[in-house]
């Protein structure tokens, strides 16, 4: 897959098949996260990877928002020294489903609103916390695979774009 | 370029040819910072694109590393609310620089440490700032863009994964 066509038609899947992933497609997403670019090539960074199924269901109540953990097939935890610009995580995150998107894997984030709770089940070290999983599976539906963007899912252009300063149109949007 | 291939070789440009970028490939650039998905998707970010040379002179002063922006072809500048987690524009700066890199575009970014001052050269309003820029451009060298990976460029995949909890080695790895 084309790498602007991976970027343009990804989308979130929060509804997974039973199978687990396959062992190469596992370690192409932790290379991907891997092979990330970081601030001074710091690399503050580590990837739990959670395929136990009673595991993921404890996981799944790290949030809100976090209960598609408990159907992934594997969750990747983006763990990170505490008190770090979490800029470098979203990177490797980004890499990392994006990876995952051309085997026809899908995937979603969860934010972590229990930080206390993610380190315990995590077992982290003091320094260490987790503010983010990724849930990985072969979509439940491969269907989404292939569907087109929803109209109005994501602002236009002119609306996030600015020219040299805040407020300024960008000139070349009508070209 | 298959998706794979550009999370395996991008790596940072900071000597910039002088051309300017073509307008259809920087239009791809902030396409693919728009599509990326956010935190509910919020979309809480603007890229105020610069390519006025003594704009980028400027703003290349907003970090001790920040110099190459001066060279850039353009520069694209991350502005999100304050206080708001850097992830989601992280997400989005990968996707902007893995769209570059299948362009034949280079890239890196500059984290700013003075947040005033870039506010101010930004024309930003009060409840926003800008973390980071990217330096974009067709690259001085473009030997660059098929240079093969630096042994030792980033840790060993068996560095950064655990399994299940930290500190317990990835069973798949030797496999």
């Amino acid at each position: 897959m084309e790498t602007w066509q991976a970027i343009d038609s990804l989308r979130v899947v929060r509804s997974f098949a039973a199978r687990p992933l396959e062992a190469d497609h596992l370690r192409r997403i932790l290379h991907a996260g891997r092979r990330t670019g970081s601030s001074k090539n710091r690399q503050d960074w580590a990837f739990i990877v959670v395929r136990d199924r009673a595991h993921l269901a404890e996981l799944s109540k790290v949030g809100p928002y976090a209960g598609h953990l408990a159907g992934a097939a594997a969750a990747v935890a983006l763990v990170g020294s505490k008190r770090r610009d979490r800029w470098d995580l979203g990177r490797a995150a980004q890499d990392m489903v994006l990876a995952a998107w051309e085997l026809g894997i899908g995937s979603v984030p969860a934010t972590v609103y229990e930080l206390e709770l993610a380190s315990r089940l995590l077992g982290l070290p003091d320094d260490q916390e987790c503010p983010y999983l990724l849930s990985f599976g072969y979509p439940a539906d491969l269907e989404v695979l292939a569907r087109p963007n929803r109209p109005g899912g994501r602002k236009r252009l002119e609306e996030v774009v600015h020219d040299e300063r805040w407020g300024e149109r960008w000139a070349e949007l009508g070209r």
